[in-house]
């Protein structure tokens, strides 16, 4: 009868230890993204499937997980559309779909609750999502997504603040080794634009893309195959390689925008960008304008932006932008909004990685009670009861059992202090305290015992 | 192009003012739970069929979600299976379903990590679940459920603590209008006995737990036609029918079951269960022992209770019990443990309708800064970064605005004060400050403005 039990796929568990250090994580943004005035919300996992899909190109669609209707979802179906294959029965046996990333349910809500949302609306969202991608190392089937977005203003504010809660989430986090990246979608455009071949920008950024990886001589190779002259390729060359402050590189850039409107136009936000970040009193030492990057172009039409770790190799941590059209496929045109996404799972290893985490957790049981026999039992409950309503987090072994047993519980389990309770202790008042990480013994009463660990 | 979005049958957003409420309800639940000595676990919405399915009955079995094999989902398939219809069907083509319950997926856990785990093991668990049920008022498709449990000891501090976290959580939540129920398996089993239908045990468990709503009139006749002598009947009735305190009403119970070893043994359990929560100087006065309580008898064996409300009409809003064989299913044999589960939609309702959230939220931005130029902008941002390094939740009005706009902003939000800004305060350094609940309005700096709001 008994059959050994297995996870799907690409999915996980996460066991307290892992959730101690999820939480740490989590609730440090939570709590940055509250301070900077963000409110929460939570979509459900199941969406209408006519909601999503189109959405995600199409690729994105055939990473849908798609739910099969309830009851006998053969119903509305014919032999036909058995005979003619998977895709064309997908559609009338399954309508609804696991939500594949946090942005199109936010819009679908932003649209459903128009009335009521007071703009701008600056929303927090932290769930799961599903993608039925191939499962490999950090990439899963169901994960966290960890979004903020200020949507219904164009103000560059919104860009400043959502670098300014990076610099905190980090400041907070003791994770310092790292780099923002900044740009913007128009100074791609201008970059096309001064090598003539705009009609190619999707091409042109594809290639841009790839410096880091293949270096300037194939990226070079690359552009003048789909149409750019050697003139212009000097001309892209020497704009790339601009040394400086970031406003020193913006002024190089607009000398050689002078005849791209939009160039221009989107060296002027990053410079207004900056200028909030100053207002901010943002340290911008590591807040670098890097004209390459070319990221969610599909979507972002204004400043984007990625956070990537200086001295570990775990690519980007944290990103965003700026779009135009959160909704317009909803049919509710001109929100403009911009966004950042924290990767849960890439912080977490980074963090691992670099030791970063805390030795001590807030969230762990304080103290935990022995417990030898029946008849200290009920004295042991009595101390139990004081200590938590002095708001100690304690327990009691729940029965009987020899000091070693009971050690090693607190040990694997990481509780600081264990409180001998035998027929000798309760007879003095006075308990043996054992501290776990150095061994030590102390004797205490209970009141100066709920003074030490308040 | 444009489609107008809807969310699918029985699933919910929760908007801004609905998650502020609900993260009171859920952090209260969450930080009774840690001061208990309980770890929080999470495991994935997907699992596999053959984890979740046989494990809730024929019924629950029908109300899984399934989701469709991804890629060509037919390919294991053939025209004969199709003709035989969804239900022979449905397994070759959904291998995965979305989780019905914390209880099964915990089971697979910990017989997955029974290696790695410390026993006795004390987690929580708030996630989602899913059941493909008729959607009516107050029964969702997806919905929370927060347990928590204690598996690998028998022992009954385990109930007391749990009975003591029932307390303590709706203390904290200003909730007094309730009452616990409390029982066990095994009364129920010596009722049985003494009514000599220990073979209709069900039945009789069926019967017996009408009695609120059909009367005893009509619970004896329902009972005499399984077979209960109307002698037997008149025993039972004057046994319900006993009054007096907890104990005085075991001790009636325990003269009537002296024939019967189960009966005595749940009565035993119970007296010391009430020891136990007199030891954690835990008030009973709400507690009471309800031999015709009779819930979840499909898998609890021992001690069962559920919390009521007492002032509205609103159903259970918190359960548990113990079971003796959580992983079984699973082929490992003899884990005992036991459990609660909080109801978050009805304590949620509850809280509502008896106007109990609290009126201010901790949660929500303390300040909002006016916006009315850009000349004032930069120096309105540097206030901002002030009160934040203050650990004020603080923010800006993006855009400049007419004040009306703003003010609507900060109320429509629940901030409680706005902060003007303009070039004239700017020149003093003393801003006005606006309190949104009273409307008073009053002058002050920065520094005695972050002293007011810390």
């Amino acid at each position: 009868m008994a059959q050994k039990p297995s996870l799907p796929k690409g999915t996980r568990d996460f066991g307290p230890a892992q959730m101690l250090k999820r939480d740490y994580i989590l609730n440090t943004i939570r709590s940055v993204f509250k301070k900077y005035g963000f409110m929460p919300l939570e979509t459900p996992a199941i969406e209408n499937l006519s909601v999503l899909t189109g959405k995600y190109g199409d690729e994105g669609d055939q990473l849908l997980f798609r739910i099969l209707n309830t009851g006998d979802f053969l119903k509305k179906t014919s032999a036909g559309d058995y005979e003619e294959g998977a895709k064309a029965l997908s559609p009338k046996i399954a309508e609804k779909g696991l939500k594949y990333d946090l942005t199109v349910p936010f819009a679908r809500y932003v649209v459903m609750n128009r009335g009521e949302i007071t703009f701008p609306f600056k929303r927090y969202q932290i769930q799961p999502v599903w993608r039925a991608d191939r499962p490999q190392k950090g990439r899963y089937r169901e994960f966290y997504q960890c979004d903020a977005d200020v949507v219904g203003t164009g103000s560059l504010i919104c860009e400043a603040e959502l670098m300014a809660i990076v610099n905190e989430v980090y400041t907070q986090l003791n994770f310092n080794d790292y780099k923002v990246s900044i740009s913007s979608r128009k100074v791609l455009e201008g970059l096309a634009a001064l090598c003539e071949v705009s009609d190619k920008f999707t091409a042109f950024c594809v290639i841009l893309d790839k410096l880091d990886k293949i270096g300037e001589e194939r990226v070079a190779e690359e552009l003048s195959t789909i149409g750019v002259s050697s003139q212009n390729l000097e001309k892209l060359k020497e704009l790339l390689n601009t040394t400086g402050s970031n406003q020193e590189k913006l002024g190089t850039f607009r000398e050689a925008f002078v005849n791209s409107e939009v160039g221009l136009a989107g060296l002027d936000e990053l410079s207004e960008t900056f200028e909030h970040l100053k207002g901010l009193k943002v340290t911008t030492d590591q807040i670098i304008f890097d004209p390459t990057l070319a990221r969610g172009l599909s979507y972002y039409t204004g400043i984007i932006y990625e956070v990537k770790p200086t001295s570990i190799s775990m690519g980007t941590i944290t990103a965003g932008g700026r779009y135009d059209n959160l909704t317009g496929v909803f049919g509710m045109e001109g929100v403009s909004g911009v966004g950042i996404s924290f990767g849960i799972d890439r912080i977490y290893d980074s963090l691992e990685e670099l030791n970063l985490f805390p030795e001590t957790n807030s969230d762990i049981t304080q103290i935990l009670i022995t417990n030898f026999d029946k008849e200290s039992e009920a004295h042991a409950l009595g101390i139990l009861a004081k200590l938590r309503s002095k708001n100690i987090k304690a327990e009691i072994f729940p029965e009987a059992a020899k000091l070693k047993k009971q050690l090693n519980y607190a040990n694997n389990k990481g509780i600081a202090h264990v409180l001998m309770v035998g027929s000798r202790e309760i007879e003095s008042g006075e308990y043996v305290l054992k501290n776990m990480e150095t061994g030590d013994q102390q004797t205490a009463t209970i009141d100066a015992l709920a003074n030490l660990l308040s």
